[in-house]
């Protein structure tokens, strides 16, 4: 028997990548999840990461930290505050203050080094280019882009080994359908964290464009979210 | 009088880094210059790198962590040996246990995160694809192909902003062209750090490739090399 196909799979802990992991997962990679501290806000998400890679079955779990608020220039990564009570409209329109420069490109390229490493031909991640219209880093043209580098910038690649793809699976799906994708894998919801901007209780505010977002997925989907009914 | 193009320069603090720098700021640039804590076993040359950056008059200089440890795979993020004592033929052929996976990709895709905080539309990197030609993230097709996913990774490029060029002045010099091409900007040598396995003592160990190649590079432009005349 031969071993299975490893990738590495992009984790922050949200509903996107969870749902991305388990589907890596049904399709028989054997994954080791890499979750990037880059400062987040929301740090609370890492926690997320940790328990959903558990749950799944990753065969690793990296939080390896990156130190993108040396830079500044997003909502998530400085302290400036995060929009609250957007329509769906409004979120869909234009670049939020919550994007953060280059983002992807760094999370992509901390996953190929591993991938090299590990000699990894596969790379998972939740991009979805409906829901979040305006980020650049999110559409497949990008990806396909960053696969083309990809192939140029390994010693595995130069060398005729490792072909390196990239995986988005959620690209083109609606959030309901991401809701309806992860409930049809058992996605335990509950582990799951999307909230940008928590309490400090630790709940989801229910107010910033994430919240609004997974909100409007779950009442689409027709799925209750658990994480609405804890008291 | 307009305001000065700005660039990001990846600063290593080595002699190829440097002399990118200096001649980014021979030609115009205000430079924002980012060295890269990856947890290298050489951390010495963080130290070298401020002085350069500050001696070569960067607008600001940052030391971003992102942790490359966690992945291991070189001899520069574990501790697995350094080659030492090799030809300048040995070190050419095939790439060196000090490769680094993705290690520029990494780089490259931090300073486009901070190139697109600033607006900055260059980039400098002192990338040379003749002594190192093993390195795959060292040759001009893989600096053109991150370039063309840069195009579409940013909203400032979405938004028709931002064209972000990626420098790479010495890629086709030998050593001894970047020595004398430093030499006559009037780099101090004194202020650069080369060496992958410095002593206890904070001197170069003269055995390794990296000391070897400079070695090679002030013989062959006939200079002297001040870090070897220190007592």
């Amino acid at each position: 028997m031969s071993a299975p196909k490893r990738a590495v799979c992009l984790l922050s802990g949200g509903l996107d990548s969870s749902t991305c992991l388990a589907v890596a997962r049904r399709d028989g990679f054997g994954c080791y999840a890499l979750t990037i501290d880059y400062g987040q806000r929301h740090r609370i998400e890492l926690e997320a990461a940790s328990r959903v890679a558990r749950a799944l079955g990753a065969a690793r779990h990296l939080i390896m930290k990156v130190d993108l608020r040396c830079f500044g220039g997003s909502a998530l990564t400085s302290d400036a505050g995060v929009p609250k009570g957007r329509s769906a409209a409004e979120i869909a329109q234009g670049i939020p203050v919550t994007y953060v420069p280059a983002r992807n490109t760094v999370l992509l390229a901390c996953a190929l080094a591993w991938a090299e490493t590990l000699e990894a031909e596969s790379i998972f991640i939740g991009v979805n280019a409906l829901d979040y219209s305006g980020y650049p880093d999110c559409r497949p043209e990008y990806v396909r882009a960053f696969e083309q580098m990809a192939h140029l910038a390994t010693k595995a690649g130069i060398e005729g080994r490792l072909h390196v793809k990239i995986h988005t699976p959620l690209i083109s799906l609606s959030k309901a359908e991401i809701v309806r994708l992860a409930h049809s894998l058992g996605l335990d919801f509950r582990m799951t964290w999307t909230c940008y901007d928590p309490g400090p209780a630790g709940r989801p505010c229910g107010q910033c464009d994430a919240c609004l977002l997974r909100q409007k997925g779950f009442r689409e989907a027709g799925l209750p979210d658990p994480l609405e009914d804890v008291p």
